[in-house]
């Protein structure tokens, strides 16, 4: 079997690192041999990127500048570490990829989807995820449980408008293409959303 | 009249910065309020991606990433510091701009062409320099005089044949609109380069 491309992604306060655990164990169990990864991030340069573009800072970030950042660090990601990884048989799982992009600078920040489009195909060629799911909770609710955390980036210091838009963005996303993708209702209790994500996960796995 | 965007190019030791010394002197001699600036920087965020994109590093570094790296760092450029300057009457005096990722990452690193003039009408929109000063050496003579310094960056740390393609891509460039072009010839002595630099500037700013 071809080796699988696997993305997680949601709001803040989904308990997307929790799950991401989670799912990690469920292949593993089945005997699958796993690479798991982030975004941004996944290799030392793309880490680098996404310090400068989570650190809180007085300049104000041109949007554009942030898409053509995220896309760098994506395409270091891709060519140094998901692709080598996909090609010698090893399943790939990355804490967020592209949808996140269409989610927050397309459908948060207002950018172009028509160019973040043509980055997607100048950086992944063809590629996209085999499966991705999208851990989704009322934003409200979200924002609650993530700021508990001490220190916000800079995402999310954001509004709430910006994650109601970022939240709605992947609805579009999922609606444009809903067989790649597995909505979680992430506002119910951490037993239940595993119970879900497993359940989903071993009939995807079937069907494989 | 309009405030004008000047950039000053060439490969490794061509004099750039104390050439760029000179022009700018020239040029507020003659009463112009003028900001001197570079690229890839130029603002505190596009400074951090300067650095990552000069510093060796033993990851190999993705060709597209560092294309998409530079236009993140000049859209930054362009909406903080370039755009304002201009709009305010301020002429701006880039070290390097867009000719030297076509340069570069184009005709170096074999990058295409379209896909840079993608991202440049993404970045730039129509804006263009005026004029562009190109510093023009043999590129074994101008090694020699870059390696006299002590330590080289990631992209002066490249083969001969890399500098021969990022000259032949400044030529191109030069052929493709000689209009906005001054090429110099920057293996003469520092006075003649200086006194040939004098000589196309005062020319230009009379014909404004």
């Amino acid at each position: 079997m071809k080796a699988k491309f696997i993305t997680l992604e949601g709001t803040e306060g989904t308990g997307k690192s929790t799950n991401l655990e989670y799912i990690k164990n469920h292949i593993e169990a089945a005997g699958i041999d796993l690479l798991v990864t982030r975004e941004p991030g996944g290799t030392p340069l793309a880490e680098q990127l996404r310090e400068l573009l989570l650190a809180p800072r007085e300049e104000n970030v041109d949007a554009t500048a942030e898409l053509l950042m995220i896309f760098a660090a994506r395409a270091q990601h891709l060519n140094a570490l998901i692709r080598p990884a996909l090609e010698a048989g090893t399943w790939v799982l990355s804490d967020r990829f592209t949808d996140a992009t269409y989610a927050y600078q397309g459908a948060g920040r207002g950018l172009s989807r028509e160019v973040i489009l043509q980055l997607e195909n100048l950086v992944q060629g063809s590629l996209r995820p085999d499966l991705t799911f999208v851990l989704d909770i009322d934003v409200e609710q979200g924002l609650a449980r993530a700021r508990e955390r001490a220190d916000l980036d800079r995402f999310e210091q954001e509004q709430i408008s910006f994650f109601e838009a970022v939240r709605q963005g992947y609805h579009e996303r999922v609606a444009a293409a809903p067989e790649r993708y597995c909505v979680i209702d992430a506002g119910q209790s951490l037993d239940k959303v595993q119970a879900d994500l497993g359940k989903a996960l071993a009939h995807w796995l079937q069907g494989q």
